[in-house]
């Protein structure tokens, strides 16, 4: 295996690269400039160590506490429950939230062998408790296991008095009636709004 | 921007590869160990100081003359004409040619300030004559440019007395007649072959 494979070897090791995207993806790199690459690769090498988790929230961060976290005009008594670190990006990028976050590691999922145990939920009672929440909004991924997961965090949450609500599921803005499934369309009638 | 961030906007800046992507991508590495990470660190590093061109055939390769063109057991009358030396990996995957390669660099492309100088076209009718070749294959693209360099090749090599064939052009295997384009549709009619 030559020097071009074995790259587009490693790139296909990554989700969503299939052989020819790895391969072209390789071939580009022999013409870019060796900056680029060295740059590239001193980020791969130091990543595991320049990345944490947040001992507060748990997402990913250069610093302890996160930005977030340490962020004195954030809404601190909003609370926001996602399954994965990313969710917290994703979310920030819609500029939509201003409150803080709690990421739970993953979700409830039996067949999986992942309960409640598993996940940071004993540390998000904790926060409700000792941080003053008034309202967790819970953005678990509007599927079995996220629902299940949502359902679950809200009996929890409801003996401590906060405000738990979830993400409205439904149409996503731009889609099309008549491209929508069965279940998206059904929660879309269930959740609608009045003007 | 933190680690994360920085290496997506890498990863953003290689081609087929957005945004969104990019920083899945970013989030993936932070779950895959660190072994991984250093050797796809190194494949990158080493890229440019591994990887030569061929000095026959102009392909990427370690060792020079390349794999191919030292290859006793290739079928050394008959030399294929390719763009890229992607393409030479492309044509070989499909193991149904056996023949000797000759790399262009590029295609005319007036417009782009390509002319017939800028490509391996002297070393082409050079090697035609010296290495006793019967047949050249070109397998240009089917686009405007590579059919034009594919004609003119055609021209400047019908002087020397080889067979000059091309790569048939028409419907892909496994398509369907009400998705194929006009052009293409129209060249599987004049390269209809008979039973």
């Amino acid at each position: 295996m030559n020097a071009i494979d074995e790259l587009a070897e490693s790139f296909s090791r990554l989700p969503g690269i299939g052989k020819k995207s790895a391969t072209r993806l390789a071939h580009h790199l022999l013409k870019v400039n060796q900056n680029f690459l060295e740059q590239f690769a001193k980020e791969l090498i130091t990543l595991h160590d320049r990345i944490h988790f947040c001992s507060i929230c748990g997402s990913y961060t250069e610093a302890d506490p996160c930005p977030i976290c340490s962020n004195p005009l954030r809404e601190r008594e909003l609370l926001c429950v996602v399954e994965q670190p990313q969710d917290v990006e994703t979310i920030e990028c819609s500029k939509e939230y201003k409150g803080l976050f709690h990421v739970l590691g993953g979700v409830i999922a039996p067949l999986d062998g992942v309960g409640p145990d598993q996940l940071s939920i004993g540390k998000l009672i904790e926060r409700v408790h000792k941080e003053g929440i008034t309202e967790v909004i819970i953005a678990t991924n509007p599927t079995i296991e996220g629902d299940t997961t949502a359902l679950y965090l809200q009996r929890l949450l409801s003996q401590t008095g906060v405000t738990v609500s979830r993400l409205a599921s439904g149409l996503p803005v731009g889609g099309d009636l008549e491209y929508a499934d069965k279940l998206t369309l059904a929660r879309s009638f269930r959740g609608r709004t009045t003007f």
